[in-house]
């Protein structure tokens, strides 16, 4: 840029003239020089205008609470959610420029009326149950540590079968369907098509039997079959990573840090082409490396607490506490107690676009 | 061929002569010609060698046992494994083409000593337990109903932990192997390495637990990591489908007809690169359409009775019968009452060559 | 969106004052609630901010010219690059969401210096010659109807080595990069490496032979090895498609329509993970049936006369003209003359990530 | 075996004679020990019944004239094709456990009868012009160097249209299907369906264009859709190779070693399921370092003179001059003059199976 600045510097009037009018020919059509912006179009590293930031449960349950007592849920506004809006992204609700995050809030015996859009979805249930989800007619429990897919063009609603209220965290790739123009929308039934209240949803039922494929189900699908990701599962998988790794074995992915992946069965990769989720458990008194990856995370607490380090600043972390990392933003997660966390990302996109790159700090261990 | 023979036919003396020398040259020089044999050689469907055969497992059982009797196990025979040896394969011990099929028998506190071998290979348990196999240093329990995987160049040992015999079903690759020239051996420990008896193995615990990845094992996998398949899932996955079934719901592959891939969990595919296995249970009374497929076929049944039928023949079969069903032959099932089969083949093969075809009759369903 | 209207119309005062601090508190915690912007974020059908748009290429080139005149190229403005500002994008130099389009203008004996970015980039020649891009070190020459790759990560530079000025087209994913924070960026030498002026680059000779790998190149690449796609083979394989149709023939995609996709030889692919890039050749008097897609796409007219009509709008084209196509905008070509377009979109993106969509007007052939 | 062995010599005659009682059971019941068995089975490294082996183009060429000479062609023996018989295989035209090779010969104006097989097939053409073959329906004409393609299932016959007789080579996986039962025929027109004689087949005009795919043949292929792969490409691209490789660039895979393999490019891998095919230059004075590789290769040397060492035994190579490398043999090839060989492999099937292993010798290059 300083030779191009040098040169009008040097310019004697009359080439001055002549730069002002090329510039206005510019914008009159509708062109704008590369030589003025290449720093902030092209920096030298991702220059996020997203900036990582934390809410607290503490302040968020309230506020959805309070809603629950405010705000009708039903068709047009469709669902009582309340999205996290990143504070560098100029009053946008979106946590990164890929994600939305939102917690959703449904109140005794409420129904949210069905719909379906591209947009892919997944919930996540930081406590509570008594509401089902009804995706593509199929209704599925949600309860605490449940991680439950709505994945793009399914029909889904959700209702409340009990008398108490219920929230829990929804995550869609709405900013960036948005930002491309990728999305479709299309009303369904004002009511959920099914009031039935199952134990476990068909999905599971078929699906849900580890190294077992339904001969019914051979085609691989773009989004996982399986419905809901039950808590009991998580945990005993992260439990066993842990006990493997106090008998000498490999199993976790670093000291103390036992971690799964949700994966689609019938491909053994992502849940959704857009999102990434994982769960995370941190024994008490374990940190991780310092990293930083191309693309944006969020997590939440579920359980126990510790701390979080975003560009050397630490925060400390609660149960149902979110935060989010933005693209290349330097992280790294300590545990005062055990400490259990979900994560999503939008990983599928960087890694389909091999835009991906990770960046971890040398370690002692 | 018959405008071949017509000329010869119509040969003066002095060609027939020249004839005579030039297959005589070719046979001096290596050569052979095609057209004497075109129609061996390239039969217009599948015409195999090997043919459809049942074997009673109360033939196979007291032999097995006999051999316990009468012969011991250890380094150089290796197994105490009888090879199920297809009538129509000229005194070859492969039941068909590609596959292997023996049933193993161990006798109390006995101990086979371990290998690997380019093979792959399972085991199936018909009735029985009280054997662990030793994959790779991980001790595997071995039960009824129980799916077990040693894939190619795993080190593997078998011991008798219990004061009885047990025998058990093994399946490989050998004679695809063998006939192509792709096999290698390596003998290990004479004695397993590990003789610990867990309930369950170090890898069933990592990777056990459906939708779910451990991020230590984010490389996707030739063969499945999944040391063995449970009979109680296999049992709940099946009992799933009929009952979704009787709800109305698509989950079964044909009525009264419930069925499972073993897949490998990084993949979503096979198990192994050349061997396809699934589970198969058909409500009583139920039949299966008549088929042909391109490849071949074992089943063993495992629980209740039934016929099948191979190539219009009817056999009962009773639990712990084994039949071959050799590539394009024609076969269906039915079930006299609640009727379970283990299936293996070699579709993999088939399908990965693109040689694979299926013809199903019409039926009125 | 309606319900809750009403609900906020039937309020008392007091609730009114609830909801207001509601809001307030939203705002406070930054938050942003869904039912206020449902139509917004999640439209029915994609509702792009880019609007459909042409430029001229007797208003580009002047002015291109003119920078030619007036702009020196070197190091921090890196490139005499004037970008095509969509009208519809609020100023940014994007012609869409994920898409950069830019006319560079390189004069006599000048250089622009070498530099590396993640973003892929290529070139198209619509006319002109005596340039040079010199990608990881190998001298590619450019010239008229040539598609040039420069792969994200692959170090390049341009020098021209005639005594007259050139002018090409750029296509980046710049705009993508830059909204999801995915750009690296490093500088090199300031100088090409190489000046060399070779009629075939070292990567074509390697690479340009139809259905020929070599040996030395068998893993396969996130983008294409070959540097340049040579006009020759391009117009050959058009004119031997509508020959193939003159001859009654499947060849073509449409009556009078041949069309050719640049792909990754070693996968059978698009050249990039972003960029799709096509050449179409319309004959005289050729329609293409109107079309909507999910995903941005620019054509450039290399040859001839025709009309794009987009949704709805008619315009006519010359030779270098250029025009965008917004996400799910209506369009379709219609040739006056014999008619040939380079395309680039994004529908890499769009595939890899399952949000492509196409809808093609019914039509009576 | 030696336990076995051991084990029978210690028995007591009661134990002798239930052994021997024992064995016939086994017998009568269709049932084979592997304990007798395991070293024959499962060998140590391959131990193939196909030995190496070089067949004469000086012997070859005059048997299949004599043929012409002598046998008609026509529907039932379809083809004056005569094999190469591994003298390890035991009498069967095979020239290894997976591939069949032979010389075709076709006298002036004579056809040989359209069919189509599962088999995949090829022709390579060392000598000779004036025959087309037609493949589906299109007219491919054979010459010098050229590799040609009939897959799987394509309907093909071929007509002399010159007044000399010609001869080819056939390569296809008839050993491979005829022991694993996949193969499918089906005769077509006696006559072929095109007579035409063009320069260029209408499946080259579509797909010989490097980079460039139809877009109206996006749908990935099971086989190249390349009917005739021409030698005037194939040699350029070894020209270059060599050229480059002089210029100091990487471009061959050993000193003096240019190579190319045939791919289908709608994947850039190999052209058929089951056969590898490539081309190989060596300078003269040229040789390669020793190899042991699973699965078995042909060779036909196209020209120049050289050595090839198998298993440590150097034989004389001229033009036209055919050996077989079967599995795990150790080979290495020498230059005398410029020396041009043509391969083909069964390296699919190992690949795919992933019983693919390489061993090379330790060189000092």
């Amino acid at each position: 840029m300083s030779e191009v600045v040098a040169k009008i510097g040097e310019v004697d009037s009359e080439e001055a003239e002549q730069l002002r009018q090329l510039y206005v020919d510019f914008e009159k059509h509708n062109l704008m020089p590369l030589w003025t912006q290449t720093g902030d179009l092209m920096p030298m590293t991702p220059k996020p205008k997203a900036v990582p930031f934390v809410w607290k449960w503490s302040d968020l349950y309230p506020l959805a609470k309070q809603s629950g007592n405010l705000v009708r849920v039903g068709r047009g506004g469709e669902r009582r959610a309340i999205g996290l809006a990143n504070p560098g992204l100029g009053g946008r609700p979106y946590i990164s420029p890929t994600l939305w995050a939102a917690i959703q809030y449904l109140g005794p015996r409420e129904t949210a009326p069905e719909h379906r859009h591209s947009q892919n979805a997944f919930r996540f249930v930081v406590e509570g149950e008594g509401v089902w989800t009804v995706v593509n007619g199929d209704p599925v429990r949600m309860s605490r540590g449940d991680f439950l897919l709505t994945p793009g063009w399914h029909f889904h609603g959700h209702h409340n079968a009990s008398d108490h209220p219920m929230a829990w965290i929804d995550g869609l790739d709405i900013p960036f369907s948005q930002q491309n123009d990728v999305g479709f929308f299309e009303f369904g039934s004002e009511r959920v098509t099914d009031y039935a209240t199952p134990q476990f949803s068909r999905a599971e039922r078929l699906w849900c039997h580890p190294g077992l494929r339904p001969l019914s189900g051979l085609e691989s699908t773009v989004a996982s079959p399986i419905s809901a990701y039950r808590w009991e599962f998580t945990d005993r998988a992260l439990t066993e990573q842990l006990l493997l790794e106090e008998e000498g074995q490999p199993a976790t992915i670093g000291q103390g840090h036992a971690a799964v992946r949700y994966v689609n069965p019938t491909t053994g990769g992502d849940v959704m082409p857009t999102i990434r989720a994982e769960f995370h458990r941190l024994r008490e008194g374990a940190t991780t490396p310092g990293r930083r990856e191309v693309g944006s995370s969020v997590f939440q607490v579920f359980e126990g607490r510790g701390l979080v380090s975003l560009e050397g600043v630490e925060t400390r972390l609660d149960k149902g506490d979110l935060f989010v990392i933005p693209s290349w933003v330097h992280w790294s997660l300590s545990a005062e107690t055990s400490f259990d966390l979900f994560r999503f990302s939008d990983a599928p996109i960087m890694e389909r676009l091999h835009f991906a790159r990770v960046h971890v700090d040398r370690s002692d261990r």
